[in-house]
């Protein structure tokens, strides 16, 4: 398998920063693009990945899977991509392509794993994958998504996580014209999430502990806005709420969130805090109200994500940083310093020294 | 408003045991039936309620809530019944009709309370509404059951509440043919679940921490069973049902059930633990797995379900008892010392010496 060299940015153990690095991706095969990264958005799974907070990080890590560029190379049998075409890859670079789930569509719950974009298995050159934190990256043409020209590119790339993490739930709970819907946690995912179901047609409550949020909360497209920590207006708003999009991912009191929903109505968690979450029967047996969750979307899904920000003109409220200032962007991410997504120009790495140099 | 006497069992105070005392019930109005007890299911939430372990007991309280027996009279308006009808009552004698909940004939999740069959507001009488351990009851026609002529009578008491409590979510969440369904705590309400599921046709697997029940749920008619306690049959059964019923009422790890659900399952509890369940988001998050809760059953389901077990011969496993053993029936229910239901036969009450004389 050929294979040639990149610059990127990553990390050689868990309390590692990150530094310059130079990866390898192999030569396009017969279904691969190669994609001249552009701009990278940072994920918060991109510092576990990088600190090994889940366990099972293989160094070194490139992380990165918000990724938008251009195409630079298409193989020998791709159809979808021409160069020059605008391209996107998100959490996932492919699947067994051969299970239930993936023949649904749905290969983000691939039942024989599917292959990250970063820490999973590329096994053309049998080694970790890397992710976006670097110059190009290769894709199999099936993974890869068509991005609408009419978007701001950069403040685009943080919809290939966070806009499909919120939209799958969104569509797949209904959630539409006469649904009243909630949002908790108003960060990367959250007001992605405020967005994508105003656009969607549902009257959206944003929920928060904090009086700070209110007014942006409203500027996202927030129709209301519940402080959870005013005891008096989480109970006036006890069994109001079709559906809850719950994007916080510290421990918090699910059974205050669950009180919100009407009869039927189900949360759903995108962010996932790292200890179990307390669940009172009786908030869930007298209105027959589920907890859910649910993990990104698969490839079809993104590219309808992807259309309908297209259409709806939705991208992120990003700040954009410098590969160089990755650190300190991890650094205020702990602190929710960010409004509301760090989002990698890609320039600036390529204009980094070669380290091996 | 014109009443009468009856015959009763009931507890005066938390501690105290039952004994015999006399209550008041309502003349038949217009729409009223009244029906002669014969036989009364006892579930585990009429020793919750007689010992005041929810809070709330209105003293003195007569318990009952699966009650079977003939109409000795009608209302001038009654059309539903006449009189010589077997008829049933379960957890519900009447409801606000009104709401949302109430229109879509899901009267038990009404959204102004509906009247629970006891220890709810007998608003004709202005008192607590007394249940099925006496000797007659009078209650509107809209919230009276027909019951089959085919069935056992005594066993088909529990399905008054056992039975819908069961019927409900399994039709809601769709068991039916091709889907492989889990049922867990073999009791008075799992028992039920088992022999539904099965007559739905759907596979059913019995989860149970239990090597002795092994036989007896086969016997029942699970196609499987799954030893809770053994990591390694759990394991190998990891992600392979489409839903499971959960009627364990103690606390227990609802995590190792989850891990059995396959992707956009669904785990319903209809037992009621004390305490919180610890959920984990990894249990939800990867799978798009959903842990729900649901109660009883509307008016019209339940006659759907009565209907269903006339033409599938279902009835409860029980145990005939006295009323005078009532006090005797709650130590060994709380000691899951029953297979599976204890039911009252209601003629030992009518021979009881009134207690006022």
């Amino acid at each position: 398998m050929n294979k040639y060299s990149v610059k990127a940015f990553g990390t050689a153990a868990p309390e590692a920063d990150l530094k310059p690095m130079n990866i390898e991706r192999r030569e396009v095969t017969a279904k691969d693009v190669e994609i001249d990264i552009l701009y990278c958005g940072v994920c918060h799974s991109d510092l576990h990945t990088a600190r090994n907070e889940w366990g099972g990080t293989v160094y070194p890590n490139v992380p990165g899977h918000e990724i938008v560029g251009r195409i630079t190379k298409v193989g020998s049998e791709v159809t979808k991509f021409q160069v020059g075409d605008l391209a996107g890859v998100g959490c996932m670079v492919d699947s067994c392509r051969e299970c239930e789930s993936c023949k649904e569509g749905l290969e983000q719950y691939c039942e024989n794993g599917n292959v990250q974009t970063y820490n999973g298995h590329e096994k053309y050159l049998n080694q970790q994958t890397f992710g976006g934190y670097s110059e190009r990256v290769v894709v199999d043409q099936d993974f890869v998504l068509k991005i609408p020209e009419n978007l701001d590119l950069a403040a685009t790339a943080p919809l290939l996580c966070a806009g499909i993490t919120t939209y799958s739930p969104l569509r797949h709970w209904n959630v539409g014209p006469g649904k009243k819907v909630g949002i908790v946690g108003i960060g990367g995912l959250g007001h992605m999430g405020v967005k994508i179901a105003k656009a969607m047609g549902a009257y959206v409550v944003v929920i928060t502990t904090s009086t700070g949020k209110v007014e942006d909360a409203k500027r996202l497209g927030a129709d209301e806005v519940i402080l959870s920590s005013n005891e008096e207006q989480m109970r006036a708003n006890a069994g109001t709420l079709h559906f809850i999009l719950d994007c916080v991912s510290a421990q918090h009191n699910i059974n205050a969130y669950l009180s919100l929903l009407k009869r039927d109505g189900s949360l759903t968690l995108v962010g996932a805090p790292e200890h179990p979450l307390p669940v009172a029967p009786f908030s869930l047996i007298p209105t027959r109200r589920s907890f859910a969750g649910s993990m990104i979307g698969g490839i079809a899904e993104t590219q309808e994500m992807l259309n309908f920000c297209g259409q709806h003109n939705i991208t992120s409220d990003i700040e954009l940083i410098r590969m160089q200032d990755i650190n300190n962007a991890y650094e205020r991410l702990l602190k929710g310093d960010v409004k509301y997504r760090f989002v990698i120009d890609m320039a600036s790495l390529k204009n980094e020294v070669n380290p091996s140099e």
